[in-house]
Order: structure tokens, then C-alpha cells, then sequence
């Protein structure tokens, strides 16, 4: 019993300094850059030590990876919510996509999705993990795009899934452009058109 | 005469050492990432001095700034031609935004556009210019969706912009979901979407 309870107690330490790690890294790799920060910086943040940090991940490219399995998981959360409220028909087609993309516009982080994203092409094994994040996403985003027009298949359903991944990208990222629309708008007059662009092809 | 012959080719000199500094820069921010790039580095692939570069660019933020200013100058001809030859009569609008689009699927250097973007948030003087280049890239975008919908105006014209640009920027980066639809039928389809979306709203 004294030894089980000393296994859990090392389980929920190396927990909670994994969850430590990995929030410091988020902080830190938003604020200065993913390469910009060293090892020794994280672990300071975290309060661990550099050991305790290689012994929980192989190196930094690691970090970043289950930084984006996590951002994913939050997503697909979130999306398989949706999908169950407008399957019961809590909400509309129109308020899913709303809901969606204004999740989307919130997002936070944006220096460090962007590190990423440029680690992505460097790095083989970061572009695997963005390109299955995607694939996740697609599966709910077409379920929403053949609830706005059940007649989309073939290219057509292929093309929707492209139009509507760009969009959630893109507005992910309208601070770049710094507008004026508040998000609330933004949001309500993307969704109109995402169905209406939905609906004109199949 | 030999002094103006002389400041002439003197010009022509730093002319042709700052595109080679500009052309090395970009091959090597994009491979090796902007911050792991020494200036040292850089002035060896250029074949010219640190001094020389230091001569021309106050550092290397300033020469992130001179490659966004030429691919926003490029992006501006390019648009500008189409909307010549739209408001000609030689392109219809959905043509036009299926050349938009295309000119977008075919982005290169993605690396090096995602480290200056993640850069544009922790260096205000880059966060202005990719500001401005958003505002220029407006201009035309408002032209093009007035162009698709008279009516479009107010709020409901700064969110087709935004849309628009969105898509863009999204499927400028398509290629990080590893898409199976080729480019044409990626266009071809985004243009047609588009379209109905901005003659849904109003």
C-alpha cells in the first residue's frame, strides 16, 4: 500500500511538473521564441531542473509537439461539442460555424503558433503532427459542411473542407491585419458567408 | 563626367549587393530560420562584408522589413493587373478571384513568411509593416468583392474583406494540411465559393 501510494505520489509530481513545463514553455516560447529560449531558461520558469525536463521530453522539438497535441485536443473538444449541439438541433448550421469561428478568432498565442508553424517545414516530425492536427479537423469540418449542403462529395467536399480551414486560419489570425470589425461581427458575417460559399457547389 | 560615371557605378555597386544580400537573406531565413542566421553568415552567402551589410540595413529586422516591402510591391503589381484587366472586361470576377487564388496556392519561402509574422509580435516596427501590406492588399480586395457585389458596404464590406483575406492567407498556407485536390481545382472552387459569399451579404 506505502508502495502504491509512492507510485501514484511520483505519478501526479511528474504530472504537474509536465503540466509546469509545459506552461512555461508556452509563456516563454510565445514571448522570446521557441529557438531564442534555452532549456535552462524553462526549467527556471517551470521550477524544475534541466534533468527533469529531458527525462519527461527528448529535447524541444518534443515540447512543441505536445504544445500542439494539446491546442488540438482543446479543439477537437470543442468541435465534437458543437457537433453534438447541432446534431440535436440546439444549434443551427449558421450559429455552428458562428460558434467556430469565433473559437478561431480568439486565439491566442499567435508568436508561437507561428514559430511552429515555420518549425513545421524544418522539421519533419513537427509538419507530421501539424498535418494530423488538420486531418482531426477535417473530419468535424466536413460533418459541418454536409449539414449545411448534404449534396457535397468528391472534390467539391474536398474543396469546402480547403475554403473552411483557410478561413479558420486566416481569421485565427486577423489581428495581423489589425481591423476595425469587432469579433462579434466578424464572426456572425463569416458564418453567413461560409454557408452561402457551402452552398454553391457540389 | 568621370565623377558622375563613377557615383553612377558606385550606385549600381550597392544596387547589386543589396539585392544579393536580400536573395541570400531570404534563401537563408527561410532553410535556417531568421534568428539562426548570423549576420557573418549572411554577408559569406551574399559574398559581401558584415560592414557592407551594416551599411545598407540598420540589421536584420530591417532587412525582414525590405523583404516584406517586396513582396507586398509584388503582390500590389499583380493585383493591380488584374484589376485592369477585370475592369477591361477581359477577366470576369470569378476569373479574377480564381487568379487571386492561384497566385496564393503558389506561395513560397512559407518558413521564412512564419518567422516574420511571429516576429511582427514582438517587433512593433515589423508589425506595422505587415499592417500596411494588409491595408494596400485591401484596397484591392474591396475593389474585387465591390466588383462581385455592388451592394456590399459598411460593416458588411469590412467583413468580405476580411473573408477574403482570410482565405488567402489560409490557402497560402494549404500546404501544411497536405492536401490531396491539386492547386487548379483548389482555385477553381475557392473561386466560386468566394463569390457566392460576398453575393450573400450586403
Amino acid at each position: 500500500m506505502v508502495a502504491v501510494q509512492h507510485s501514484k505520489s511520483v505519478v501526479n509530481i511528474e504530472k504537474s511538473g509536465k503540466a509546469r513545463i509545459l506552461a512555461a514553455a508556452r509563456d516563454l516560447f510565445d514571448s522570446h521564441g521557441f529557438h531564442q529560449t534555452s532549456m535552462a531558461e524553462l526549467a527556471t520558469a517551470a521550477q524544475v531542473s534541466v534533468g527533469q525536463i529531458y527525462r519527461l521530453f527528448k529535447g524541444k522539438e518534443d515540447i512543441i509537439e505536445a504544445l500542439v497535441h494539446a491546442d488540438a485536443d482543446e479543439w477537437c473538444d470543442d468541435m465534437a461539442i458543437l457537433r453534438e449541439r447541432l446534431h440535436a438541433g440546439l444549434l443551427s448550421i449558421e450559429q455552428t460555424f458562428e460558434q467556430l469561428l469565433l473559437h478561431t478568432i480568439d486565439e491566442k498565442n499567435e508568436a508561437l503558433s507561428f514559430d511552429i508553424l515555420a518549425e513545421s517545414f524544418r522539421n519533419p516530425a513537427v509538419g507530421d503532427t501539424i498535418a494530423n492536427m488538420c486531418t482531426r479537423f477535417r473530419t468535424y469540418i466536413r460533418d459541418f459542411a454536409c449539414a449545411a449542403n448534404p449534396d457535397l462529395s468528391g472534390e467539391a467536399l474536398e474543396g469546402a473542407e480547403e475554403v473552411v480551414l483557410a478561413c479558420m486560419f486566416g481569421l485565427g489570425h486577423r489581428s495581423l491585419s489589425r481591423p476595425t470589425l469587432s469579433a462579434a461581427a466578424a464572426g456572425a458575417l463569416s458564418a453567413r458567408m461560409i454557408l452561402a460559399a457551402l452552398r454553391a457547389i457540389d
